[in-house]
């Protein structure tokens, strides 16, 4: 007989299948003892069977049975019988598995946690047991979703006639933008590999060298002081496409959106819709509205200055949303509480100006002293308030104020329920600014990146470089936007030489440190480069987004925590100083490392 | 009108477009100028299409088209012609475009060498521009193959039930084994990350996660010094499954490996033979025996020692191969230069015996003096020589004489042209020793690695742990192996803590080693660790072996030279002192990074 650890999975028997002798392999996920029978609820990735065991027919078996523990790995064989009380939860809840044999392939310890959909194991202890962590549902079925996603992601893009090609990890380090993680080179003493934030310039350099449509779902670096939800290696799909406009990438890549979304949610998105960047900051005051709900942005400056409210005539900028049908279950207090969230120094409003238009057509507000009901009722009117709504105003420097409203905005459709779970609305931000003035170190930062191309019109304004204008410069560069994350983001690069120099040269680049960090690519750009753009998406987030979650880390197998830590394997660790010699390196850090 | 590139590419026109209007953007492969008519060859990823300037119908037009370089980059809008002088070499051959309109898109410099199927361009010159080097055919070719096998594979594994999960690349060194690339953490100062040689370890615990099938495209490192033909990172096809025995895994991925050979070369591979170790050091002196041909080993003690020969005499082994039908073209001076191939230092051995079987009946033979016709004649019989063949003998001591004769096997074949691009051999090769002494180090090193798994039958031997018999223990671990190329290696895994803590306790590991290094794994071990097993295949490799190719590098977009040296970036380079600072490191090294 061949040894066999399973003829069947734990997730696929059925009715159909009474009478079958199988033998199959799993945890215990669950063990009851009722007298003389003993039930056990047996789990591998495909599902749970319960297989029981009589002690009448086998009272040795059934004595080994009742022994087992939570997350023993057991061997059973036995005949498939028809459950007398049936499980209809579970697609295997018709049958279970009469014993006849046993054998115990592994012990456990009792689990620090619970392998529930709900456990009772904290955020550590979870990293810590990770491998405890993801035999749980939750964790088990993100994973796969990931894998079913870039499965169909690489479908989609090989039938497009997109080729994969694999960029090098060790690669070379450029100050510029995030910090790099280096690697030291042992057969090149004194010098250093860094690992790729993204393959950008190679990427360009595939296009420069003819392959046309180039992809890659590849692992990025960034060594940044890490935020609840950013881990130092992400995953990108990262694109690029050569001889295309921007329409050409849009349409592309919403199609790809589309398909993935259809095949994985069984979702039919409708076309995306596509505001520039100017309208998306005067709208919603983000470059990455949520447009799952309205609240858009009124202007409020010719309506409400000019009535001897010195906090709005002093006001570069007034600006309301209205917050439909919440008149009546916001209290003063809660009122008060709202207002001190957006003066909370994240936020840093100064105040909050709101009108209640009551249900019964009464007006509370808090500007009465200065606006008459009659002047609030106009109001109403005019930008479209029903009974029942509220008006909140913020005022202040434009910038600043739309970024408040923003949060503002966000934060009342939390209150209200708006994120429906489930609803899914994608946009297309377009036409961003080319370059953004940094006022702490005086200079031009790339919006995009350095490689993006500013747009046709603009480049021979470009070209002559006058500060002034240059803010005023627009790109071919556009973002992917869903439900107020941004998943994906690109442009149409520079491919001309001289075009790219004086981007570097606005960036404050001076000619060395071009000519040393991206020399390889202008030089590229004199052989025949074509025109080419793309763009990437945030793989982790996208899955994140895609099932309405608000975390990447489930979606990742192994994350580190906030101090850049695996906490399973418990890295970075020190190395020896053998190791230390042999890499020409020697740490500074004089403190412990307990 | 919307702005495009291009309607068609240049591989796609075929005589059914005739009249068509079509806009085709490429690269200028060639120019040339018949007075009033200029031909251009137009290529891009997909072909190259012909299109013609009639300086009859617009001058200036054909002006400007006489000027266009190689490489130039051009958009051109014209009418689909059928061709004069047709070119049935090429798919488009048959039409040509009558250009109308022109623009050109970039300028080139003169390539520093040909962008032909066969180039003038030294190895170093295509590394630096590697750009120009990708857009000739057979790079491009082998980098599309590579997507393409890549694509393949996870379809078949998707298919299988595999899980794709990507496994961290900030993990921890474990000095065993390989040189780790190792990462300096900022946050955690004084630490270092490492990169990973495999996900050997995360891989099991996914198993232990219960994933059930787990594999992975992914990119490992090592730093080791460069021979010809490996690279820092090189990328594996890694796979695990959980309740698995060999049987399993050979037969899932003899299954995987038929179906890639189907897929992208339409071949058919019979079953693969499987032979042990110790059966293929006994037949060919290798555990990645080249099938392709035969030349199996003839151990020929019994035969030749006892006639006063004293070399033989002396020899604790005397082995030889036949080489078939070479008698006739083997002189003298070719035998001499023969033998002085085997005395080379990498081969080692001390002289070379042979016999030549002469067509005409008569023998030549080295040891004449010793072995009458007669005594000759008698082992051609059994051995199974015919008239024509020459039987090369060694002799020595048993292991090193089975290498050289390996050696001297492999170098015949290549003589011989037995090595037949086209004709694929794959065979496993099973039944490993678990370990190998190290007479430099005085220890045990893995012959796998350390989670391989002994076979059962000699586990009980195993834990008793007596030093001699420690060699002859079996491991269940295999190799895949096709033209002589280890193609994919994998093992069934131990997964009992006490069984892992004896194989590292015999390793050499302190306890205390194997508990900072695989603390996490053994701890995983008590919480249900279900029986697993998997293999990785070298994917660069694959790609090399499947074409025929000795060299993984042109399968590999961005390869490193031998310095490990990316010679287009020009990385390693140096990093600022700040960027060291920031990391609480001090580079040791005082030579000059110029």
């Amino acid at each position: 007989m061949i040894e066999m650890y399973r003829s069947k999975n734990c997730g696929e028997l059925r009715i159909s299948d009474v009478e079958q002798e199988v033998v199959l392999s799993g945890w215990v996920q669950s063990n009851r003892d009722f007298g003389g029978m003993t039930f056990i609820d047996l789990r591998d990735r495909y599902g749970i069977t319960q297989v029981v065991f009589n002690s009448d027919d086998n009272e040795k078996l059934s004595e080994g049975a009742r022994k087992l523990g939570r997350e023993f790995v057991i061997k059973i064989s036995g005949t498939v019988r028809e459950r007398s009380n049936k499980n209809p939860n579970r697609p295997t809840g018709e049958v279970e598995i009469e014993v006849k044999e046993m054998e115990i392939l592994n012990a456990s310890k009792v689990p620090p946690f619970t392998i529930e959909n709900e456990t009772d194991g904290g955020e550590d202890l979870r990293m810590k047991y990770r491998y405890l962590d993801i035999r749980r549902n939750p964790l088990k079925e993100k994973l796969m979703f990931r894998s079913k996603l870039a499965i169909e992601t690489r479908k989609y893009l090989d039938n497009q006639g997109f080729i994969e090609i694999e960029t090098p990890v060790l690669i070379k380090s450029t100050p510029e933008g995030a910090r790099d993680f280096v690697v030291p080179s042992r057969m090149n003493p004194g010098q250093f590999y860094a690992l790729p934030q993204s393959p950008q310039t190679f990427k360009q350099i595939l296009m420069v060298a003819g392959m046309d449509k180039y992809f890659q779902i590849v692992k990025c670096f960034r060594d940044e002081d890490l935020r609840a939800d950013r881990q130092p290696e992400f995953t990108q799909i990262d694109c690029e496409m050569a001889f295309v406009t921007q329409e050409d990438i849009l349409n592309t890549f919403e199609d790809l959106t589309k398909e993935l979304f259809k095949g994985l949610k069984g979702i039919d998105l409708p076309d995306f819709p596509r505001i520039t960047y100017d309208e998306a900051m005067k709208k919603y005051g983000s470059d990455k509205p949520d447009l799952r709900f309205g609240m858009e942005f009124i202007e409020l400056n010719e309506d409400m200055q000019g009535n001897g409210f010195g906090v709005f005539d002093n006001a570069e900028f007034v600006v309301g949303i209205i917050a439909e049908g919440i008149a009546g279950s916001y209290s003063n207090k809660q009122m008060k509480e709202l207002t001190e969230w957006v003066q909370r120094p994240q936020i840093g409003s100064k105040g909050l100006v709101y009108v209640k238009y009551n249900e019964d057509g009464s007006i509370k507000s808090t500007i009465g002293k200065f606006y008459s009901d009659n002047d609030l009722n106009t109001l109403k009117e005019k930008i479209g308030a029903q009974n029942g709504d509220v008006l909140f105003i913020l005022c202040g420097e434009t910038e600043k104020t739309r970024k408040q409203l923003n949060e503002l905005r966000l934060e009342m459709a939390r209150r209200m329920g708006l994120m429906t779970k489930g609803d899914f609305k994608p946009l297309w931000v377009v036409d961003f600014p080319l370059l953004e003035w940094d006022e702490e170190s005086n200079r031009f930062h790339a919006m995009h990146h350095p490689f993006t191309s500013p747009k046709k019109q603009d480049q021979e304004k470009m070209m002559k470089g006058e500060h002034e204008t240059m803010k005023g410069l627009k790109a071919d560069a556009y973002d992917l936007v869903i439900n107020g994350s941004e998943i994906g983001g690109g442009s149409i690069r520079i491919h001309d030489r001289e075009l790219q120099s004086k981007n570097f040269d606005l960036l404050g680049f001076s000619k060395e440190e071009a000519e040393e960090q991206f020399g390889f690519l202008l030089g590229a750009f004199e052989y025949g480069a074509p025109p080419h753009g793309g763009i990437a998406f945030g793989f982790d987030r996208l899955c994140a987004v895609m099932n309405g979650e608000s975390s990447i880390r489930d979606f990742i197998a192994f994350p580190k925590n906030n101090q850049g830590r695996d906490m399973m394997i418990d890295c970075p660790a020190t190395i020896s100083e053998e190791q230390q010699n042999e890499l020409s390196l020697k740490s500074t850090f004089v403190g412990s490392n307990e």
